[in-house]
């Protein structure tokens, strides 16, 4: 692994955080680095709900089978993407848009020294009506996943699942 | 913009290169960063067609509106996804997890000293389907999109794209 891409192998899914609470400043961050990642014809389809308020962190936990630790983590974020702003109107560019931003929001979170994980909500239809119904969505704003953040209590080693058999040079 | 995300933030469309190849060990970096992405379950169904060779890429360019960049750069990927491993088989998961390999890639070839672009593909049949014929892909196999890499001839400058009107603080 190349010492220069350590942020992208020490980024982890780390789902036990302290007590901790993270800093306004750092929220702004991590929505700076989400909203910097590429969008299909820059149209930056995404729309991002801050989770500090704890009842609503456990709320939005209760939802999702693998997401008790939004309960206990002092920072949320419900990534959805609108519909209506994607290109040409399509559910796939939305979904490809948010999950770039995601993902940059997870690096971020491990170089500022944060730990976070990303919980799936899109395509479970239970999750999707859950939230739209909590935060009573537009019709055309749709969640992709939640993510939990905080500081970390466990610190997972770097690594890549890099894969040989998935990998093909010029042809199938 | 926190100096400490300079990556995220200096990460930018680079389409245009110069004739400098890119070297053997930086493909496998690239593909090591892509495959370090988190994917849901751990399923990691993507698949990485490295184009090196030049009417490879030109044939794939011409299958792409935006795509004559990738004819003119030394390297190329077309970005695959599994549906038979993505959890689920749900196009959704596969779709958000190539994402978050093609936005690794991406930032890796920028800390790299390369440049890249996405070149979206799904949910475009046509160009589904003129690659899918290109490479006989299997039919659980399904192409999300492709990037250019190449040394960059262009440096487009740091930038976030925050929008306050897009973030929410615990209601909607």
């Amino acid at each position: 692994m190349n010492p220069r891409l350590e942020t992208l192998f020490a980024r982890r899914s780390v789902r036990r955080y302290t007590d901790q609470p993270v800093a306004e400043e750092q929220v702004r961050d991590l929505l700076e680095a989400a909203m910097a990642a590429p969008s299909a014809c820059a149209r930056d389809p995404w729309e991002f709900i801050v989770l500090r308020d704890g009842e609503q962190r456990a709320k939005v936990a209760s939802f999702l089978p693998n997401g008790p630790m939004l309960a206990q983590a002092p920072l949320g974020f419900v990534v959805c993407g609108d519909l209506e702003r994607a290109h040409a109107g399509e559910l796939s560019y939305l979904l490809q848009d948010c999950s770039a931003a995601i993902e940059n929001l997870l690096l971020a979170a491990h170089s500022l020294g944060l730990g976070a994980v990303w919980l799936g909500v899109h395509p479970r239809q239970d999750r999707i009506d859950n939230l739209r119904g909590l935060f009573r969505l537009p019709a055309s704003v749709l969640p992709v996943a939640c993510v939990a953040v905080g500081h970390p209590a466990e610190r997972p080693a770097p690594r890549t699942r890099y894969a040989a058999a998935r990998v093909h040079t010029d042809r199938w």
